[in-house]
């Protein structure tokens, strides 16, 4: 199975399955059907049927999904049975808390260096990461095999960052800058945009505000 | 217009055009065709027609969509045509870098206090911003009229709080713990799964990478 088998629509689903699949895994879940699978994530059986079909063959009618096996298949589509190399670009207070993330490392997202052009921060290790100076950037890339930039740059500094990347050899970028980077086809972006996941949720709120002022009688 | 007469999916690209349409009346554009916007923001023409139409009659043939017009009215269904107030839960390096994004105060999402188990972190200031004790978040809450709560906490400590939350009254939680809540219907949760997001990238990475290798010639 290879991951150009699947829609970008299951794949964005998958990280999601894989989490699941690895509670029950340590759980000690050997076998989990479509139905307990759907009340456990809050998505119609139908759906989990029709995202795990794309595994062929392994969800017997009656015996459910062996969970193990399809906890390692998801894991090598998502390429978590190769390490990945990363650096963050950015040494600033979010640079800083990603590179402290115990869950990446413990997936196999080894952080093996950070980056900034403030003098006073580079040479000092962070999470004991060490942060380097932007004019090693080139030479560092290569010679960690760094396959993964993280950008946690200001938004104004991410387009010029994202060039220099590129030009380094670098064809997948986790974007974390309030922008979206312009890359050309062989160059893959994930965004988290965080402003705009706030805003998703203040926009939500405003349905239930006048709700709550109610149910709680407050002032 | 009211949120609740825009489909769930069309809300989620709101914060996109937001960013888009807000960039464009920084710079002076005071108008904009579908097909202008559909070069900029790289998503067909027909898929902007159709999203902007629920905004209703201000996209003329011929005309473009008034840009300060539209941002204004995507801005008050984003709900930022009022502040929301802010606690974040969880004083480690993730809710420190949430506390100092400048974003966040710049679009009226205010950050009123923050709280922690640590009794280190406790009565100290991160960019500003206190960090009171767990004990104190009830009382806080009511007094500073909380409509957000961000969970930058650990997994295994998240669904406690957010219990604890919604006890409390909050109907809207801005989650970072890579963990799914379960919550009521009346409350809401925006997730943020950065593995997730993380495991995304590293899956489409593979089909990139023996390209990589070949065109780069490394070794």
């Amino acid at each position: 199975m290879y991951r150009s088998d699947i829609s970008k629509t299951v794949i964005s689903r998958l990280p999601r399955y894989f989490r699941y699949l690895g509670e029950l895994k340590d759980k000690g879940t050997e076998r989990i059907s479509s139905g307990e699978l759907s009340k456990l994530m809050k998505v119609t059986a139908s759906q989990i049927r029709q995202d795990l079909n794309n595994f062929g063959g392994f969800g017997q009618q009656g015996y459910g999904y062996n969970v193990e096996y399809l906890y390692d298949e998801i894991g090598k589509i998502l390429g978590l049975d190769r390490p990945h190399n990363l650096i963050i670009c950015g040494a600033g207070s979010l640079g800083t808390a990603l590179a402290g993330n115990p869950d990446f490392i413990n997936r196999g997202f080894k952080i093996r260096g950070m980056f900034d052009v403030d003098p006073v921060k580079i040479g000092k290790f962070l999470h004991g990461i060490e942060v380097h100076s932007n004019s090693e950037m080139d030479e560092f890339i290569r010679e960690n095999d760094i396959d993964i930039a993280v950008v946690a740059v200001p938004g104004e500094a991410a387009e010029g960052l994202k060039d220099k990347l590129i030009e380094y050899g670098i064809r997948a970028i986790w974007n974390f800058s309030n922008t979206d980077l312009n890359v050309p086809e062989d160059v893959i972006v994930e965004n988290v945009h965080l402003l705009d996941s706030l805003m998703r949720l203040s926009c939500d709120i405003d349905s239930y505000a006048a709700k709550k002022v109610k149910s709680n009688g407050k002032g």
